[in-house]
């Protein structure tokens, strides 16, 4: 659509990201996991009347969705030959202020049925957290970092 | 650490995300691409010093960082297996607010080195869009949407 050749390509003055979205196997388990397990809140799945459109967002922070699709739809609209789930290649870490809140939101998740990756305890760096599992292996940590500002 | 007997366990009253982790295959390189590929602002690898620490945070707006870590660490620390990476399993999307900065984005990820998995185009929903991928397959989609409040 542009012209590369007589384009001097900008970068990213404001890199920000507005939309997380979770590649799932199945969409209606997983809005199930974070609606009614994690208590996310959702107008459930849209956009089933265009193919591959349908989708669920959720509100996290202001500018700042979450949004699952199915895998298979990913891979469709982006000429993806569609492979096994890869556990460790993204995490999404929600951080909290207190570390008694990290063993709530882990007591949480596990009564969401999810696995339960690393229990609360300290980190290394200092610190506190717990690691789950969503439905479809993507990694959520819930962390209190007192050294949050000096990173 | 938490007693789940004893415990309620409380929901995500406010959900959110203060750090994305990309899984990556090599640090190095995936640092390269976002600072001097994108343009994107890194104090570079820190953490060296502590075994599977080596990471790099990025700045993305304000309350949301980005973080690199190799996808080995991440298997490590959880007990994962590593296995191929999965480019249907996430996407992560940044907003513009004209058609003309999704060409210019795209055009900065293409001279990065980036594929472009969708040139820039109109959706079926509306809005206008390109995704390209880092060098680890993780999907990035620039997208102008006038639609973005209603979702």
């Amino acid at each position: 659509m542009s012209d590369q050749n007589k384009q001097t390509p900008s970068s990213f003055s404001s890199p920000s990201v507005s939309f997380i979205t979770l590649g799932v196997d199945d969409l209606e388990r997983s809005v199930a996991f974070y609606r009614d397990g994690l208590g996310f809140k959702t107008k459930g799945i849209v956009g089933k009347e265009i193919e591959n459109g349908a989708v669920a967002f959720f509100h996290l922070q202001p500018g700042l969705r979450l949004a699952l699709w199915p895998r298979q739809s990913i891979a469709f609209e982006h000429q993806l030959s569609l492979g096994p789930r890869d556990p460790a290649g993204m995490m999404l870490a929600h951080n909290v202020t207190t570390a008694s809140e990290v063993d709530s939101l882990i007591a949480c998740a596990r009564a969401a049925g999810a696995p339960i990756l690393r229990e609360p305890k300290p980190f290394p760096w200092g610190g506190y957290g717990g690691v789950f599992a969503d439905p479809d292996e993507h990694l959520w940590e819930i962390v209190w970092n007192p050294g949050l500002s000096e990173l």
